[in-house]
C-alpha cells in the first residue's frame, strides 16, 4: 500500500503518523498560564534532542475551541511563561494520562479535577505530579512553527532540574530502570502500550570504546 | 535523587535522558552521499512533528572519527543530498538495527555488511530497506542545529510517500496494527523493548466530538 500525502486528508495522514511512528513515550506536560492557573496534558510527538545542555522537544498542534481553531493551553502557557515541567508517564498513570487529554475548560486545572497531587517545583513555577516518579523542570529555549496554518508549535526545552524517584533507579546499572518504571507509551488510535518485555544487546560501537554505561553523579 | 544539569558531565546527562524518555521509537534511516555510497543507521531521538505536511524529525550528534569529532554520515549525506527514508524497526529486526549503529567506514555500506536488501525508492534517491514493512520516503524541510559545540543536528524531514506492507494493516480500524508490526523501541544504556502489551482506552475528546479514528485514503 503506498499512501501520498497530496492526495491523502489531515486527519488520514495524522491516523496513519500516530499509527506507524510507534510506540511514542509521553510527556506529561504541567504548565501555568500567566495569573497561576495550572494545566495538565500528555503530549506523544515529544523527542530527547542532546545532553548537554540537556533539550527535548514536544510538539504541539491546535485545538477547536468554540469553532476556531487555537492554540492548545499548554503551548500558549509555555509561550506565556516561558517554563513547564513534564512528568513521566507510566503504566499505573494509564487512566489518569488518557483524561488529561479532554478538553477542560482553561480556568480548570486537570490535576484537581483527575484527583491528582501537585508538587512544587524547585526552579520553575508549574507544579510536578506526586504520583509521576520522574520530574524535568524545564524552561523554554525556543519555539520553532512547523507545518501548514495553524501552525504547529515544537517546543523546544532545557531540562534545568531532574527528580527521580529511588523507586525507578537501579543503582547497579546507575540509570532509570525501565522494568521498574513501568513507562506508558502511546500507539495509533486509541491503543497504548506497556513497556515490559525488556531485553539487552550489546552495542557494537560502545565495546570497541570503552564506554560504561551510566550516570555517575547523584547530586 | 536530585541532578543539576550544570553539575553533571555529558555522558551522564546522555544516559539519564535516554533512560528517562522512553520507550522511544526507532527511526532506521537509510541516506546516500553525492557519489551514490549508501548508509543505514538507528536514531532513537525522533518524533512526529505534524500531519499537514507529513513533518518528522531526527536528532543526530557527532561522533569520535580519528580523533575528531565529525558529523555523522547521516547527518552529512542529508545536508548533502536533501534526501533519506526511515525504515521502521521491528523486533524482528532488533540485531540487524543494533548492528547497524556501529561505526563503518563512509565507503562501506551496512546494507550489504548486514546482509539486508535494499529495494529503490520511487521519489528520492536513498534505498528502502525490504525487511522493514513500512517505509517513509523523504525530503529535507531544515536542519536546526541545537545544543552546544559540536552541535546536534535536528533534521525535519517531510514524507513524500508511504510505504505499508499490507502485512502489518489492520483493515478493521484502517491504520497500521501495532500488533502485527510489533515496532522495536530503545530504552536506557544497552536495553530495548518489544510492544507486546497493548491496551485501548476511549480518547475523552474523540467521543465528545465524534471523531473516528482510521485512514480512509488507500492510495
Amino acid at each position: 500500500m503506498i499512501v501520498d500525502p497530496a492526495k491523502a486528508s489531515g486527519k488520514d495522514l495524522y491516523f496513519l503518523m500516530i499509527s506507524a511512528i510507534v510506540p511514542r513515550p509521553i510527556a506529561w506536560v504541567s504548565t501555568q498560564d500567566k495569573s497561576g492557573r495550572t494545566n495538565l496534558a500528555p503530549f506523544s510527538y515529544f523527542q530527547g534532542v542532546t545532553s548537554k545542555p540537556p533539550l527535548l522537544s514536544i510538539c504541539i498542534g491546535h485545538r477547536r475551541w468554540q469553532g476556531e481553531m487555537v492554540k492548545k493551553d499548554t503551548l500558549r502557557n509555555i509561550e506565556e511563561t516561558g517554563e513547564f515541567v513534564v512528568n513521566v508517564a507510566t503504566e499505573a498513570l494509564a487512566r489518569a494520562v488518557n483524561q488529561s487529554s479532554a478538553e477542560y475548560p482553561p480556568e480548570e486545572s486537570e490535576i484537581e479535577a483527575i484527583g491528582l497531587t501537585s508538587l512544587p517545583s524547585d526552579l520553575v513555577k508549574p507544579p510536578r505530579i506526586k504520583e509521576s516518579p520522574i520530574h524535568f523542570e524545564c524552561k523554554l529555549d525556543r519555539v520553532i512553527m512547523l507545518g501548514n496554518p495553524p501552525l504547529t508549535g515544537m517546543v523546544i526545552g532545557e531540562v534545568v532540574r531532574f527528580h527521580i524517584d529511588d523507586s525507578v533507579w537501579s543503582a547497579e546499572e546507575a540509570m532509570v530502570d525501565a522494568a521498574k518504571l513501568k513507562p506508558l507509551s502511546r500507539l495509533g488510535g486509541e491503543w497504548w502500550g506497556s513497556t515490559r518485555d525488556l531485553f539487552k544487546l550489546p552495542r557494537p560501537d560502545w565495546a570497541a570504546k570503552g564506554v560504561q554505561a551510566g550516570v555517575k553523579a547523584k547530586g
